[in-house]
């Protein structure tokens, strides 16, 4: 399905984006919420189908200082309430309300935060990494501690499931950085044209967009199944 | 399992309230959206169980002036995303952001709004009534227009499905005001004091409350199953 789904520009996710802002009222603590927590079901899910032996997967979640941050704190806090054994790594962490809030709501809940990734991190650290660290508004070069965090996980051998777009991709470019390839990719609203040859398992996480987004830019609807907040489509 | 379950007083739910705010630093817009959300699943769920052919049931949203009737149309948009056929009823629209927020999201995925209810209303007119008229801080004398419209769809016939309380019960006394009784009840949070009798079928919407309000108020855990946000206790 990857080949026929429309993959959107930057610039198409930036208008989708004022959109939800402007046109729709969506508050970010809504939106984020509402991304959050499809991207928590989406892997749940993928669990469910592929390690159905592990009921409570261990999952490292990579938060980075932006909204995809934002995104993954929003995700560990709901895959904790659904049983999962959820650790956080969040070097840095900006002074912004909105991901301080969302930082309690894991602490209040008992997540521990790690300041390090572990010293002996390997397969079989965690079932999954949880890759919040940079979304699709990423260009330029990556900075200190992330490029170092980045190549950590990328070398890890852990199964890596990417928030949005892989970590150090561009959104139009893709993988200028020569970065590591995510096995599983959850992608916010519509796939982004970095994601076009992308080959793992490929879930859109967010049932929150009008049709009249979706007629505005040719946006395809993946397969929900239920009242499921997420649809698969690779 | 209702009648081992704990249920909570007015003062109990506006402490937990106060805790959701104070301690967990909850956005009232995050809130509203889990519950919102968290009521569309379980309704989802209930009707697959019981209605299992009927794959686009036709929902009357009955919202009231306060925060139930902002949950009831975050309900109503998430049900709109599950593909039902949803209509709404919204009396008396204070001019408060949030809620005009919530109104147009339900707008733009061109759900309909009606003026009042339909002349000939009974059983076969919907599949369920949605009823977000009050919550649990309803006191006092039920005002017109809300006292037609209760007893209304009291007589209809029509499923009712309540959410938080049945509108026009006090939380702590029950149906005082001598009303319809619902068939359906989804509790937020935890169940209120009113529906310590209730002998419908019973969820509780919100898996998003911490341990350590559990703990400070003695709350039962409903058996959330898989990653749904409801549980059923009756």
């Amino acid at each position: 399905m990857e080949a026929n789904f429309k993959h959107v520009s930057f610039e198409e996710m930036s208008g989708i984006d004022e959109d939800y802002d402007k046109e729709c009222k969506y508050q970010v603590s809504q939106l984020i919420e509402l991304e959050g927590f499809s991207a928590a079901q989406a892997l749940y899910y993928h669990n469910l189908e592929t390690n159905p032996d592990v009921k409570e997967p261990k999952v490292l979640v990579i938060v980075g200082p932006g909204i995809n941050g934002g995104d993954a704190l929003v995700a560990a806090r709901h895959l904790k309430f659904f049983g999962y054994d959820i650790t956080i790594f969040y070097p840095k962490r900006p002074k912004k309300e909105m991901l301080e809030n969302l930082t309690l709501q894991c602490e209040n809940i008992s997540i521990p935060f790690i300041e390090s990734l572990p010293e002996e991190f390997g397969s079989d650290s965690y079932d999954f990494i949880l890759d919040g660290i940079f979304g699709f508004t990423f260009k330029g070069e990556i900075r200190s501690p992330f490029k170092e965090i980045i190549d950590q996980i990328g070398a890890s051998g852990i199964k890596i499931v990417s928030v949005d777009v892989p970590s150090s991709w561009q959104c139009d470019e893709g993988n200028v950085n020569s970065t590591y390839t995510p096995d599983i990719l959850i992608s916010l609203t519509a796939p982004k044209k970095c994601s076009e040859g992308f080959s793992g398992v490929h879930y859109i996480a967010g049932r929150f967009t009008p049709k009249f987004i979706v007629d505005k830019y040719g946006l395809s609807v993946p397969p929900y199944e239920g009242c499921n907040q997420f649809g698969k489509i690779n």
